[in-house]
């Protein structure tokens, strides 16, 4: 009994920002240094009127334009800037959605781990609940909205995106085991209350360097994975300082692993999704490929897991 | 395979509002038909700085005081009312009940269904993920954060108020199946996006009485439990209108269903596992006794489930 992945898309906000318009703000702004660090130029602004349960419905609908609706189980919504408490937001895209009466429907808060958590969640549903076939995570945030063009540890880097998964219960499995890992004493390193976003960029960095090389070696020790035997490295895009400094650590190969921050910026949890769909469409992965999979950030929140990938629809 | 509850601990804020004081506040209100409605004279209000995740870690510091925290493997925070948009609010009680740093932590976003969700989802990550033995579901909220003492459909329904539940991985099952419905035409009859909760009370009690009567008697017929084989329908506390009409559609003996509202009001996903505790306290329910435990409102969102009780720590 297992799970796969049979579908994966997205969704980036029409309007683009760059670090040219962010001078034009910010006059002071010595935005080599900043590009030099990030390697970020480009990110997506969501429109004013578009929340992330818009962008949401945006990738979710192009995977329902391409599998029937009413096979789904359960929705899944990882979120953090839903706009609204309560209800949750999974609730108002299952009307959006026209998804039927029957589905479980959830918000899950996490941030750049939070597809791993998605997908660990939605496996086990999967596995567990008999009635369940077919499950679509969602994950879509608008960390814009709350990063003022002056904040600038935040705004160079956050982009705005949404990703939608499809999985379906199988005889074979196709993903897993995955690992966790927490830790709260980095809670306030990166917080939103309400208005503005604040990020302690090198507190965050130093965590993630000192904690993530080590998660994914132990990892790939316990599940004998070694760069003959795997496939793709799908990395959360953090930034290029992050994801640059954890390659050079596990010494992996440049086709092992890739990196689009330059391209989107840090879309939080929809950066590993759309490395996915990227490498898929790329033929960078191909069925039967082992990927291993690792998103980290905000909380502090970790998760890894290993994907055998199957072609999507 | 399968999963049991070991531990139950609940937290109530000492500050107690009755009618009485709310009429104080409001001189036109009529508190009889107020009371004849809700059925709740008195309801639990937080202190000012006692926000959703203080009260999750004394409701969940109960339980460990009495189970060693070494031994929690994950940890399922279900609230609406975080004080943090980001983090999730299950980061930072990682931090404040000093868990392992290898948990998996998470919040779920649900209301009065949360309870059978976060069930549902700890007993598959329990069941399906072969490190994991104990998992630890806190549900805790403060809506009376985001109602004014204005709010009359809201206010004297609402109590703030936390519980922990802890469950274990056992060799047979004492949880489920479980249903779920969602239904998000109705999501802006109960919903909060910044600062004062709107309800539409007679939009929600409509879709309950239309929706959830069914929803249980269909429950009951596949899973052949009859008024001579269960021993409670635990039910979300949602006002003694709702209960008690609930109970006349289903024709079920008092003795079979156990109402709190009027003791300590409508306390969101709290109300199950608050109701759980007092009939195992006062020996209502006992090992091996058939629970029917169900959920419902804000999404709209429903869920049923079926316990077997087992003695708590």
């Amino acid at each position: 009994m297992g799970i796969k992945i049979t579908g994966i898309e997205y969704y980036l906000p029409k309007k683009i920002e760059t670090l040219t318009d962010l001078k034009k703000a910010n006059k002071k702004w010595d935005t080599k240094r900043i590009f030099h660090a990030t390697g970020i130029n480009k990110r997506f602004i969501s429109a004013k009127n578009e929340d992330a349960i818009e962008l949401a419905y945006k990738s979710a609908k192009k995977i329902l334009n391409k599998f029937d609706k009413k096979k789904i189980n359960f929705l899944i919504f990882v979120t953090q800037t839903s706009p609204y408490k309560l209800p949750s937001a999974a609730c108002i895209l299952q009307e959006k959605l026209s998804l039927s009466k029957n589905v479980m429907a959830f918000d899950i808060n996490q941030g750049c781990s939070g597809f791993i958590y998605g997908l660990e969640v939605a496996k086990h549903l999967l596995e567990g609940n008999k009635s369940f076939n077919h499950g679509l995570i969602v994950l879509s945030d608008t960390y814009s909205k709350f990063i003022s063009k002056k904040n600038s540890s935040c705004r160079p880097i956050f982009s705005d995106a949404s990703s939608s998964v499809l999985i379906k219960k199988t005889s074979n499995n196709f993903i897993g085991n995955s690992e966790f890992g927490t830790d709260g004493r980095g809670a306030m390193s990166l917080k939103l209350s309400n208005k503005e976003i604040f990020m302690n960029g090198s507190k965050i960095a130093l965590f993630t360097l000192s904690e993530i090389p080590n998660f994914i070696r132990n990892f790939c020790k316990k599940n004998n994975l070694n760069k003959n035997n795997f496939k793709l490295l799908a990395l959360h895009q953090a930034s290029k300082y992050v994801c640059e400094k954890i390659k050079d650590k596990l010494q992996i190969e440049s086709k092992k692993i890739f990196f689009n921050y330059s391209a989107i910026g840090n879309t939080v949890s929809s950066s590993i999704p759309i490395i996915l769909k990227e490498c898929d469409r790329k033929k960078i992965i191909k069925k039967n490929d082992i990927i291993i999979a690792c998103g980290f950030g905000v909380g502090l929140s970790w998760g890894i897991t290993k994907i055998k990938w199957s072609n999507l629809i």
